[in-house]
C-alpha cells in the first residue's frame, strides 16, 4: 500500500532516473516460522518460483526462517539454497521486537509472518504480531477455533493496522475454500447448509473399511502411512474436525464456539483410558465386529459410512453418516477432502471442491496462495 | 493503491482532524457497461450488499451504469433502487475519453470498468481501457479468446498501468476456477491433464438424453427453460467450449490459439444450411435415433456420453465423449459444470470443482469476487 506513496518520494529524490526505491516497496518480505514438513515445502516451493515471480512483477523475499532452535536472517534473503544447514549454526532467536526493528532499519514495507506451526503458544501471539505491523500467513488453525473474543479481537487488530490475515489452508489444505466462500457471503449469498469431509486421514480409513479392512486394520495402516497423528485418537475422537467446521461456521456468521458442535467421536469414551498408543492400538481391534456390521448394514443400502461435518439451521455436527450414492460425498477416499455449500445462489445443487486435503506440496501451495494475495 | 500518498496530502491540509480524503481513496468506483441478466443481477447485488460492504471497511460506489442506450452518471453514487427508470432518460453515451475526465475531475483513484456485455466491440477496447487508468472486471471472455498478442497486450497494459484485469467468470460462472488456478501454477504446480464439463445448457442436455429424453426433445427444452442461445446451434458446435477451454490452456502457459483446439461439433457440417432456428429445431430430429445407439452403447458399458473438454500433451480437445462411472465427470448433468485438474500436485486425485456454471446470481457472484479482490 506504500507504493504511491513511496514512488513520490522516490521521484523527489531524483526525478529523471528510475530508481530502485520506486520498486523496492512492492516486495514481500516473509518470515517464515516453522520449517518442518510444511515450511520445508514452502521453503522448496518458493526457492523454485523466486525468479519466475520476480520476472512476473511479484517479487518475494525470505527475510528470515525460524525454528525453534533458532532464526536465520538475511534483510537481503535467506539463501534457500542451504537453509537446513544455515540454521543450525545461527545464534539469536525468533523475538517480535527484535524483527519489528529490523523491519524499521531496513525500510521494509511488506513484512508478513508466515506460521507453519503448529503452537498454540505461537498463534497466541497473532495480535502482537498484528500490532507490531506485520501481516500473517497461517496454516495454523488453532487461533481461528479459539474463542469467539480472541477471533474477534485478531480481525479487529488487522483491520486496524491495515494488515491482513490470511489462512485459506486451515481447510482442506490447499483447496480454494476460505476465500471464495468469503467473497460469496460478501456478494449477499448465504449458506443453507454444509457437508463435507474435512479430515485426510478419516477420508482414509472411511474409505478403506468399505475395500474390505476392518477399522482396526484400517487405522492401523492410516498410521503407517502417515495420515493419522502419531496417536490415531487425535483423529478419531473427531476434534479436529470439529475445529475445522468451527472455521466454516464463523465464515458463515455464526458465532459460536468448539464447545456448541455436536462431536460424535468414532471411538467410545473408554479408549481414552490407554496411556500407550499400542495399547491403544491392540485394543481397537475389539470394535472390528461391530464396526462391520455397520458396513456392511449401509452397503447393503448402496451407502457407505463417511465421517462427516454438517452445518444446517445454524447448528454444527460431526458425526459417523450413512451416505447414499446420489449424495456427492460418497466417492471420497484415499485421503480427499470434499465441501458442499448449499446456498442461496448455488440451488439446489451445491458448490463443491474436491482434492487431497493434506499432505505437504497442496498445503505449502495454498499458503502460498495466501501470500500472492499480499504481493497483488 | 493512492491510500498513502493521498493521506499524506489530506495531512498536510489538515493535520489534526480526521479528514474525509483520507478515507475516500479506498472507495472502489464502478462503471457498469452492459446491464441485461448479469449486469442486472450484480446491480441487484451491489444495492443489497453496499451498506453492509461499507460497515466492514470495503466500500463501493456505482459511478455509471452504461448500456446500448446510454450512461447513467452519478459520482456520488447512482441510486441503485430506481436505476432502471433513471437510465431511459439519460442522454449521454458512454465514452471512454469523457469518463476518464469524469474520474479526474472528482480526483477518484480507483475507478473499474465491470464488463457485463457479451460484446466483442466492447472487448476490443480494453488496451485503451487500462491506459485510461482504469482497472477492468469482465464476465464477457471474448478478449481472453482473441489471438494471442491482442491476450499478451492486455496484461501488459495492465501491468505497465498499475491496474487488474480479472475474468473470474469466464469459466465456470462464480466457480473459483482461474483465481486458484493461476496461484497453483504461481506456487510452481504443473498441469499435466485436464478434463471438465465447462458449458451448463450441454451439461444439461447431455443429462436428459440419459434420462430418456431423444437429443432433439433435451435440446428444445433446454432452450425453452433459457440454459441454450437463442439459436441452440450456436452450443452444439462447440465453440463455446472451445473458447473456455483455450483461457484454461493459457493460464497453464501453452500459447496457443482457438484454431489450434480440436473441435468435434455435436452436429454434423449440414445443419448449418438452415437459416431459420425453426428448421434447424424440425430437422434436428433426425438424430435422434442414430444418438439413442450411441446413449445405449455407453449405457450398456456403465458409461455416459458427456461434452468433455480436455487438455492434454499440450493439446486442447472438445468432444463428445464416453465416462465411465469412476470418472467425476460421470454424474455432471442439470446444467453444472465441473473442472478436473490433474497437477503435479494435485496426483493421482486431481483437484475438483464443481457446480452451476451459468445463471445470473452465481455469475453476478463471481463478478462481484473480483470486484471484491480489488478493494482488498
Amino acid at each position: 500500500m506504500l507504493l504511491e506513496g513511496q514512488k513520490q518520494k522516490a521521484l523527489n529524490i531524483n526525478w529523471n532516473q528510475p530508481s530502485l526505491n520506486s520498486i523496492a516497496p512492492k516486495t514481500l518480505d516473509l518470515i517464515i516460522v516453522g520449517c518442518g514438513t510444511i515450511g520445508g515445502a514452502l521453503i522448496k516451493q518458493i526457492n523454485e518460483q523466486q525468479k519466475i515471480l520476480a520476472a512476473r512483477n511479484l517479487p518475494i523475499n525470505v527475510l528470515g526462517i525460524a525454528n525453534q532452535k533458532g532464526i536465520l536472517l538475511d534483510p537481503a534473503g535467506v539463501d534457500l539454497s542451504c537453509w537446513q544447514e544455515n540454521i543450525k549454526n545461527v545464534k539469536g532467536r525468533y523475538n517480535l521486537a527484535e524483527l519489528s526493528h529490523l523491519v524499521k532499519r531496513n525500510n521494509i514495507a511488506n513484512p508478513v509472518i508466515v506460521d507453519c506451526t503448529g503452537s498454540r503458544e505461537f498463534s497466541l501471539t497473532y495480535p502482537d504480531i498484528l500490532e507490531h505491523g506485520f501481516n500473517i500467513v497461517t496454516a495454523n488453525k488453532i487461533a481461528n477455533g479459539e474463542p469467539i473474543a480472541f477471533y474477534k479481537k485478531i480481525r479487529q487488530l488487522a483491520e486496524a493496522n491495515n494488515k491482513r490475515f490470511l489462512y485459506e489452508t486451515n481447510i482442506g489444505a490447499g483447496l480454494p475454500v476460505i476465500d471464495p466462500f468469503k467473497k460469496l457471503i460478501l456478494a449477499g449469498d448465504k449458506l443453507n447448509r454444509f457437508e463435507g469431509i474435512l479430515s485426510g486421514s478419516l477420508s482414509y480409513i472411511f474409505g478403506e473399511i468399505h475395500k474390505g479392512k476392518t477399522i482396526s486394520e484400517a487405522t492401523i495402516s492410516a498410521r503407517e502411512l502417515g495420515f493419522t497423528e502419531p496417536d490415531p485418537r487425535d483423529d478419531l475422537s473427531g476434534m479436529d474436525v470439529a475445529r475445522k467446521v468451527l472455521i466454516i461456521a464463523r465464515e458463515a456468521g455464526l458465532e459460536i464456539e468448539l464447545t456448541d458442535i455436536n462431536v460424535e467421536p468414532i471411538l467410545p469414551e473408554e479408549f481414552n483410558r490407554f496411556t500407550t498408543t499400542e495399547e491403544f492400538l491392540t485394543a481397537l481391534s475389539d470394535l472390528d465386529t461391530a464396526f462391520s456390521v455397520k458396513v456392511a448394514d449401509a452397503e447393503k443400502e448402496g451407502a457407505v459410512l463417511r465421517y462427516v461435518a454438517t452445518i444446517e439451521k445454524d447448528q454444527c455436527r460431526v458425526a459417523v453418516e450413512k451416505i447414499s450414492s446420489d449424495n456427492p460425498l460418497h466417492e471420497i477416499d484415499g485421503g480427499e477432502n470434499i465441501l458442499a455449500f448449499y446456498t442461496r445462489y448455488y440451488d439446489p445443487k451445491p458448490l463443491l471442491t474436491r482434492g487431497y486435503g493434506a499432505g505437504p506440496d497442496v498445503t505449502a501451495a495454498g499458503v502460498f496462495g495466501d501470500i500472492l494475495r499480499l504481493v497483488n
